[in-house]
């Protein structure tokens, strides 16, 4: 399990939201409240939107609470859109390429939860992801085969629909091979101009999300970064939140068709 | 603050006290029970007595939980002496030359505590070095000054005396320089023939020191490994303790002459 | 391109090969002669047989050249069969699960060489591999990969059959997806009671690899580690070498029917 | 011996610098044709201002040619004025806090050359920086503790004469330790508004330093990026180069008497 942040709307520096807040998210990778790991320790990363066509990445294997060059680069990167996010390993390897986000072309996407029994289908998961979309899997997470797996099923043209397809894949080949694990998520994904993020578990027991309508943007966490729940609301389970700058943010019931994630 | 572990006594792999147990040093790395900070992410080290004259040393930046190079190293080496640490930054940089424990020639040394005021007494502190030891300082640690200051003061030869100057030398720096907050450690130094741990502290307040006699050997902890403190003594308030195989374990009060670490 | 050692005989220091000699290890690690690369400072590793059932193994991603981790080791690690390996990726990151060697049981397999268009049947070839073995992957280089399918192939039992039919899979692979890039190895197997080494090149320019018996035992290396040739055998192009303590190294030619890689 | 670079001047990416030159300073970090040792992979580092009072800095101990986290930050980053270096340490170890550049409030500060015998006068040298500014010594180079006692001597308001100071002060440490090995350096310093390039060797053989005016800036290296020394300037050895936007580029030759190093 893991820790996550994201912000969409006017540019702010990312220590703002990742570094200086009472429960910051550098302060959950020692001391989550809601995870089912206090500490997030297994690495971190950044991900941002700035003059480039692709976003920034910043990973590395160390904690994000003791890392100097988190803090200098929060302190100077200023974005309209970014994601940030603590790890604690389910199993894999401390390593860059299996830190969050993950990037591929403009997208970014980062994932809190897990696919249980992931080991013994890994490959047939894999097998799922086209050899042009495989090219670009640098580690060996379930959230990074998850990801490519959304990408070659529309999530660039279509997020919603596209990780309800991925996600009943792979519930599909947990069955398959008599996984009794839950799988659960929430992740966010990002083209820059907006946000989109997902709830779901097929338990009923999600990972927490949040999300919050700050003066200059929207925020969606994990858990808050203000140590107390007041002001913010929770993405409901089942939900997808989809927040662009100028529009009202959206939240997509699971009863409403299109918000349906998995049978 | 950091967690440590020592033993001497017929040769056991470090693994059977370092990684197994349920309280393990590498449990406590993510599980500290009674350390000031539950976490221990900011690096480790592990030094042990093999076939040569000086002593093996691997130390590394991640944290120990998740080190494979740790767990395999842990489960080949078997050495009748060994120290290992994990550690809790007080400030310093995660860096490997900031791990613990600390070699010179053959002697090992390892620290949990805090030099209240470090920054302000640090030159001050190494001014007493004399040049050849304070050529061996690669870190920034209160606790590798503290080691070679007290390497000058006859470490080698007469450890408690050696100790009580240096930490004596260091409390007048601190008063001199009008400091309030405490000095505390507990440390072990070891020559591979033996093990040498201190328990001080100014406030009376010294970090937990624990020891226990196993079946193969003598084993020196920040906290019990297994969980449980039945069958673990305390070591006391400012005393030392002076281990060697083959002869009775000595607990030196801090009331004996001889076990007066300072004024 | 990469650089190694092997070593099978009498118990040895593992620096008396990897550091001390004029051309050693680590010095080809800053400058190797024979290599398409000088510098191999994208990771290193070593992997040894002591005194449990499976090899040691540690493995990092810094240059060999200034890593004092792995200094402390070689100084006190003394084995009777060992494998040491320095990096220079041709693509994939530099992590420590692409470091060589990669063990599996009681098994060490280290690489030198390349799969000409890799990143086009990387899937393809991960394919091949049966799901028991592939879940023992854990990064993305070719080597690992092909490891994994020699594994599949029988290298436990039939190491030069196995050798021989995983690399006859991959050409055809190669041939099937249009590659015309070479595949060109030379790898070291070992099982702790021996080492077999194979070269070979499908366009007949496959990287060096010599061997030479010292007082102790057997050194297998891509280069000379005295900086000169004399003494040194090479491993013949397409040929195979099996050492094992007590009895004469074989050198296995490529003509003869056992010896045969590939078509 | 090291290899860096500076600018000055229109905002540019880093990277249009740092990495995609024929011959970038990511390039010279594995084959540098002008420095003592070809390969610079003992870290990297850079630092640049943006919008914060402080500039940005980014240090890390791989080698920067295969370092995922550089070369998108070099993407994304844009300033006016920027520094970045790649390490070849001359004995002290591959830390972060060894890396250059060096900041200490606006100011940063590169280095390439050596202080011979550094060994011997090291805490001499330190014991020349008041201790403010001993605090924020983090790690062990002769280059870090250049930068603290030049800015105990007024590098930041005048900083020839600091420097001068400095490097004479040091002087006067090596002959009273009777060290014969040289003094060489060439270093940067910058305040965001201006570079300052020095180049000086007290046997009159300091490192190479190149400077260029291009469309947009100027530029001073180690060695042309462009791997051609045409439309290249040399400092002359002795000098010093000061660069502003808005005004004229000057040499101050070392006749002159503001532009004397040492005696």
């Amino acid at each position: 399990m893991c820790r996550f942040l994201a912000y969409h709307g006017e540019p702010v520096y990312l220590d703002d939201l990742v570094c200086t807040p009472t429960h910051s998210l550098i302060h959950q990778s020692l001391h989550a409240a809601e995870a089912k790991t206090e500490t997030n320790g297994d690495g971190f990363g950044i991900g941002w939107y700035g003059e480039r066509p692709e976003p920034g990445l910043f990973r590395d294997v160390r904690p994000a609470w003791s890392d100097e060059n988190l803090r200098s680069l929060a302190r100077q990167i200023r974005a309209r859109t970014f994601l940030a996010h603590v790890r604690a390993s389910t199993g894999t390897a401390t390593a860059r390429a299996n830190c969050h986000p993950f990037a591929y072309g403009r997208l970014l996407f980062m994932h809190n939860g897990q696919i249980g029994g992931y080991g013994r289908i890994k490959r047939r998961l894999e097998a799922l992801i086209p050899d042009h979309l495989y090219e670009a899997r640098a580690g060996s997470t379930d959230s990074e085969a998850l990801f490519l797996l959304a990408l070659a099923n529309g999530l660039e043209t279509d997020p919603v629909a596209a990780m309800a397809e991925s996600v009943a894949a792979v519930r599909g080949l947990m069955r398959a091979a008599g996984i009794e694990e839950p799988l659960r998520l929430t992740a966010v994904l990002s083209d820059g101009e907006s946000l989109t993020a997902f709830r779901w578990a097929c338990d009923g027991r999600p990972p927490s999300l949040y999300w919050r309508e700050t003066g200059s943007g929207i925020v969606v966490v994990s858990e808050p970064i203000d140590g107390c729940r007041e002001g913010w609301s929770v993405v409901p389970k089942g939900a997808t939140l989809i927040a662009r700058a100028g529009e009202p943010t959206r939240v997509i019931a699971p009863e409403a068709p299109e918000g349906r994630i998995a049978a």
